[in-house]
């Protein structure tokens, strides 16, 4: 039976570990395509265009925005992130699950859009702990960290509107159970609609031949 | 983190495997328990009481129906099925997942009752493997197999009111997706409203503390 990809979107706190969880999923599993957003925001070190985003100008942004190039975009501190549609839609027409890593504002509109999209919450297993993870990467200061948690703290009441959580403990687990929610979605009843359709067809044609 | 204890409700058209498939999953994996319904209809030669069945006399079913015993209950070709209320939520209120394999009937009765019960309907891969596994058992007349097959279209009708489907092609391969199901359906935000809330809580503490 031949299997549609499915939009997964991935939200977390800032420190929940969701970029490893998703670099993790996508090299332990196959059957993922790992979504790239676009943003307005200035590159830090080490990253690359086409690797972490697809660096663009305003000027460029919001020519991709006219001319419905993205899924879902918003902005925030001043920068817009977007999600560029092509490439979204070529690799679930190819049956690979898209990964979408983005923040809540543009996972309730994705939801809105793709009913059908699959949205995945990433926590840390405690705000202690959360804390800990922003401070040890000794990037941040003080302040940043601060920002950091009231925006975990506003994210927080949003959490509901998710499908599902993953509790970032312990990443072998986490990348097992992220993958196992996914599979689990495409075994919904309504997301087989086409393969249930087919046995009750077969059913009513074996019952009328046998009449 | 405690978790609770869920109720897994399985169907399957006869000839489905979902016997087989309850049987590996709790052999397979630990914190199941498999729920064992009461009967009035007579034991087949092998079955055990306590095992396959309680085997009870229509008068005893009906003392269990009028005290409440049960948490769901139909009658099928003159004899009564139900689910005992006991052993369920003994189990479940120990953290157990609790498997009933029971008929389509009961399965909408339970969802009504406990709308946080997991559906799941196993299905063959195709009707044509369906009636050649029904004719394998060698055990039932073309008559017999007739019915079932009658009984399986009428059946089709209700797929869509489970949540998950498990096409039951290859029986290792099975087991697992169904574990996987169960494990994922842990992972709702729904069912962890209690831990989200905490986060949230804790958030808020901090951020108290912070200002």
């Amino acid at each position: 039976m031949e299997r549609k990809g499915l939009l997964i979107v991935v939200s977390g706190f800032a420190g929940s570990g969701k970029g490893t969880l998703m670099k993790r999923l996508v090299e332990d599993y196959e059957g993922y395509a790992l979504s790239v957003s676009m943003t307005t925001r200035d590159p830090r070190p080490g990253e690359v265009y086409g690797r972490e985003y697809f660096f663009v100008s305003k000027e460029e942004f919001e020519r991709k925005i006219e001319t419905g190039g993205l899924i879902e975009y918003a902005s925030y501190v001043e920068n817009y992130y977007g999600t560029p549609r092509d490439y979204v839609e070529e690799q679930m027409a190819a049956g690979k699950d898209v990964v979408l890593e983005i923040e809540i504002q543009g996972a309730l509109k994705v939801k809105k859009r793709f009913p059908d999209a699959v949205l995945i919450f990433v926590l840390p297993p405690g705000v202690e702990e959360l804390y800990r993870r922003l401070k040890n990467r000794g990037t941040e200061t003080e302040d940043v960290i601060r920002k950091r948690m009231s925006r975990a703290r506003e994210e927080a009441g949003a959490i509901g509107e998710y499908d599902y959580i993953v509790i970032n403990d312990e990443i072998d687990k986490s990348v097992r159970t992220l993958h196992g929610l996914i599979e689990a979605a495409h075994q919904t009843t309504g997301r087989n609609e086409e393969f249930i359709r087919g046995i009750r067809n077969d059913l009513e044609q074996l019952w009328k031949g046998e009449k």
